[in-house]
């Protein structure tokens, strides 16, 4: 159960640390210095960059760049084809070396083609619809579409739309976890 | 004529069926139980996922992902780097066993880098425009683009312009061929 | 220093001229014909359909496909995913033999997943924001974006914000080279 699958046409290069029960699928690449978690699931053509760091129970569909500078935290959903960046204004003609940051916390998910320009943090939970342009940060459990994505609502843990006023809570539909909006943040309420 | 052709940095998984005058060509997977027509065109890095049908004489792109759930019926064109998706709300920590289903339906392009969301039929000789985000079913002939992709008229179906109000006909400057507008349905009437 | 690398996973067909210092990564193919110039990078899965040319300096990204039809100058910055195209109004069962022309020009910048529509050409030092959807001819020095891209302003050749009225100057925040804005065209002024 817990072996390290890597098909035969995947190119992981020295020095890269997997935990167990991940999978590396057809065409990938990973570089030098990367962390992956446990039961990580890597798609066709995925290409991670050096030194970035994925958590647990991660899943990349098919191909996903993640570049250096890029954060991925445990249990996230990376649609197929969603971009990343880690240049603002790329030349080909100037150096960059300092990779502008970017963060995506615990159990986001980042829908098919969508695009997320560097700098920006996604938030624990939030969820980014397909085709959706990322230009600013995201909160936490929040539901965001568009070119440029703006927020369209909340989302629980589950998936299922949430509706409240700043203070109030609301249940999800799916497995009635219990959610409070204040200050316009969203929490999960301990049972 | 006849024969089929896999380059051989491709891979194709057992039990798949491939019809005559085929190609597959470089770093693609085709997963087990495909069934693929006859003439069809598969470019770099293209993903057929388990149980995929493919009908003859369909073009697919560099780059393009056709995931378990999605069908394309005969002579449709998957314009390069464009995306499907097969679940609603994806999430990593969430089991996700049946597939929402999109249908391309005969003789339908698709255009480069756009988006389809799973659960939409496209219909016949419909055309989705570069970079669209398609959120909903398109009628046979159609041609739309944008984010979300909505309807900017009608197409022939060699790719002409088409014109009309309901219950009227207007003729393809390129063929010739006659279409007629009926309930906002769009049909080619017999010479 | 000049020594060129081509990645064990790449294929290189045959008669394809590349230029020195340049470096093709994994999974990557270049077909017969193509000229590729001088201190190039072709990174994960690029594709460079037959004849196309490169010029020198130039960045192409993950995924990116340079169908024949498009030519690159030099120093141009293609971003991870984005997409060309080569055909206005493609159909599976249509034969295309003329492909519809795009020419980057040099030193342009294309943003991460941007769709450039065939037809086009993208000015000298211009810069196409992440995700846009580029459908027409695009100025030297503009700076676009959306869908469709739209021009939201002027940067510098070092991609700093350049504002000016026509027939007035503006320097480079970043270099103090100074720009001139004529008949709505930039250009630099020799110093």
């Amino acid at each position: 159960m817990g072996a390290i699958f890597i098909h035969e046409t995947a190119v992981v290069d020295p020095d890269v640390e997997i935990g167990s029960g991940s999978k590396i699928w057809h065409f990938s690449h990973v570089m030098s210095h990367c962390r992956i978690g446990k039961k990580c699931i890597l798609g066709q053509n995925v290409f991670l960059g050096g030194t970035v760091e994925i958590g647990s129970g991660v899943k990349i569909q098919n191909n996903v760049s993640v570049y250096s500078g890029v954060k991925i935290e445990d249990d996230v959903f990376l649609g197929p084809s969603m971009v990343f960046t880690n240049v603002d204004a790329p030349r080909s003609f100037i150096e960059q070396k300092n990779y502008t940051k970017t963060l995506v916390k615990k159990g986001a998910s980042i829908g098919a083609n969508a695009t997320i320009v560097c700098g920006n943090t996604i938030g624990t939970y939030a969820f980014i619809g397909a085709g959706s342009v990322v230009t600013r940060d995201v909160p936490d459990f929040a539901f965001m579409y568009g070119v440029p994505a703006k927020q369209q609502g909340w989302l629980s843990r589950a998936g299922a739309r949430l509706y409240f006023e700043d203070g109030s809570t609301d249940s999800c539909e799916k497995t009635g976890e219990k959610y409070e909006l204040r200050d316009q943040k969203v929490s999960l309420v301990p049972q």
